[in-house]
């Protein structure tokens, strides 16, 4: 009791009932088995701290739900009869994962225990107004949802590039879109009939978040964040997105907006942000910032932009001076941006997604030294920066850990014959 | 479950067991009445939804144990014999809440309640080491602690201006102390020797913590943050503090440093700030910046300061045109760093604490034209900025409250003879 480890819990909450209990329970196995993947009926037990009889019904409910599925461990050389395993069955909860990018819609169905079952692509039509194109995306959605009725959960997770409010889903702002005061998590809802099972319903559950978030989630869960316990990520191609995952928490995530880093104001005589404020951190730090520092011209397809970039960190790794100079230019204010959130957050860990991965890569100096000089603490100076592990992945990931979560908090809702 | 509402709890735990549960009755109970005072059995057992009869013996061990105490209900003109009401023994616990200043330390003793039974002051003496200071503050704290070994708990809380490591009270740097690198948690906690109850322990707990957390605390549970889901609490005298209660949490406060938001870098050609870097916001809206903006010399006493900051809102009061241009500058310098903030952490309601409060008071449209021109959202646009309600006593309330925890959170450690 002596030490200062505690702190205050500054809520009173009502107090559980036996019910949430066994709820919450329930719960925790099958989080446990979709996070940490196949294991023993022992390890379970020891994990959860649970009586064996207790963690032998909730399995049998789980198995017998469709969610969980006894096997063999794939042990190879074991000696012995080894204990069975129980593992997630990936297609007995499905989330269609959306990724919203500049081209297209990309679909993935991940199945519980985050594993990608299959993925699609879509051209938007450039044609198509706001209205047109998100109807596209709820009858591509529907489809795709009609496809896999048999499974007893499945839920929706869009990933979206913009300023999203957490609360409903309301897409403010998605610039690369073009897309502003957009009601996408309430228009989805109502086309896929969330919630409204037995009665035209396709699925259980619609959520829409920023891809930042999300790519922190899916690199905390599944990822070079693993582990972390204040994880800042920060991910940048066009414009620049932050996610911050505090104590288990995404920070946010329950309401409003947060985690819009790229927008800091670090320079009053800076460069003005298609935001239309002036000297915004992303100015300074994303994919046109390099080109920029360069002096190579924005290329006038969206889509060529990764190849531009591509061909400037080539051409400093080759040693060049105008990319050299361009590198540190942009690690530099990289590193400015990192301290002030350190200052603000005090992250253990940093994982850089996008185009940031392979900037930090190559040039990691002119960062970490603005690092070295304003950290107050050897844990601000030193704080460990990764690259993301799950880039491909990481939108897709996160929204599938996102929409499963109503049925990793309450299993039992879903069981229940609907 | 069709709601967006839901967000990844993204850690597994272990499942409570029926003692767990217990103990977190009677601390929910404890918590309650020292949170919103005193109530009746009735409301108590309805705002936690706990069983009448649990009610009555979780009640009736508080009080046995000296923490809680019956009695009549304080409404005049009540018709009928009113219910009694719990409330808080504020000498069942008390707190030596300390605030380390740079003339001297404050002391305060609070109560269970949040209520201040007594205060004292001494100041420090000049000749002293920073050791020979920690010293005499331990002989201070051993002192008053041995004047109340009668409640059933005592605890130290101290607020530290500074940089404080929430893990252990590490004081990285206290500047206004000229403090660096002090195990200040440690050396109280032997001192006092905390938790060794029965053999020489004069208290249970001692916690150091940053300022300004601490009045960010104070503010949420006790003042103008009280009901925020993300508060921004921002201080400033010399220097200036951030305090994030996100969700019931104070952010950095379980380990590591965070909340440092008066050194984020706002202007690469800057001011040189006191911690070497250049451009920190704090150089642009702290004390010595308004009265360097208003051309007043910086007065070489630390103790004059206030009084010439007050003297600079004076004439801008009168409107004095140096004065009202210095509060404009600083007041804009305001609204570029709360801008950023908000974009970084998405609170729903700011509160400003020190100076900074009469400063709004006297001049909220330059700062609330910064957000406007910013904002993302209408929410960030128009997020509610309140000057804090607890400025003389806001150190030792969060102090208190983080020295209370684990009392709060598990009476019945405390309730067990000693």
């Amino acid at each position: 009791m002596a030490s200062q480890s505690s702190r205050p819990a500054l809520k009173s909450s009502p107090a559980p009932t036996t019910a949430d209990l066994r709820r919450d329970n329930l719960g925790r196995v099958l989080r446990l088995v979709h996070e940490d993947g196949a294991m023993t009926r022992a390890a379970i037990t020891e994990r959860l701290g649970l009586a064996r009889g207790t963690v032998g019904v909730l399995l049998d409910m789980l198995v017998r739900g469709g969610l969980l599925v006894e096997r063999s461990p794939e042990l190879p050389g074991t000696r012995g009869r080894p204990s069975p395993v129980f593992d997630t069955v990936p297609t007995g909860a499905t989330v269609l994962a959306v990724d919203l990018a500049v081209e297209g819609f990309r679909l993935a169905v991940v199945g519980l225990g985050g594993r990608v079952l299959s993925r699609h692509e879509w051209p938007w039509d450039p044609a198509a107004s706001t209205e047109q194109s998100v109807a596209t995306l709820v009858e591509r959605l529907r489809g795709a949802a009609r496809r896999r009725t048999a499974a007893p959960y499945q839920a929706v997770g869009v990933a979206c590039w913009g300023i999203v409010r957490g609360r409903d889903g309301f897409v403010h702002l998605a610039p690369n879109l073009g897309w502003r005061d957009v009601a996408l998590g309430a228009l989805l809802s109502d086309g896929l009939g969330a919630g409204r099972a037995g009665a035209g319903g396709l699925v259980q559950h619609v959520v829409v978040a920023n891809d930042a978030d999300l790519g922190a989630v899916a690199e905390y869960r599944r990822g070079a964040g693993a582990g972390a316990r204040r994880l800042l990520y920060v991910h940048s191609d066009v414009g620049v997105g932050g996610g911050i995952v505090h104590e288990g928490t995404v920070l946010g995530a329950s309401g409003g907006y947060a985690g819009e880093i790229g927008h800091m104001t670090v320079d009053p005589r800076g460069v003005r942000c298609r935001c239309g404020a002036v000297g915004c951190w992303e100015t300074e730090v994303d994919e046109r910032a390099l080109l920029r520092a360069a002096g190579v011209p924005d290329p006038p397809e969206p889509a060529s932009l990764a190849g531009a970039v591509a061909g400037v960190l080539e051409d400093a790794r080759a040693g060049r001076p105008a990319a050299v100079e361009a590198v540190r230019i942009v690690s530099t204010a990289l590193g400015t941006g990192l301290a002030s959130l350190v200052h603000i957050l005090g992250p253990d860990r940093i994982v850089l997604g996008g185009y940031l991965a392979d900037l930090y890569a190559l040039s990691p100096v002119p960062t970490r030294r603005v690092l070295q000089e304003r950290g107050f603490s050897a844990e601000a100076r030193d704080v460990p920066i990764l690259p993301a592990s799950r880039r491909a992945d990481a939108s897709f990931l996160g929204a599938a850990e996102y929409a499963l979560e109503p049925l990793l908090s309450d299993p039992a809702a879903v069981l229940r014959p609907r």
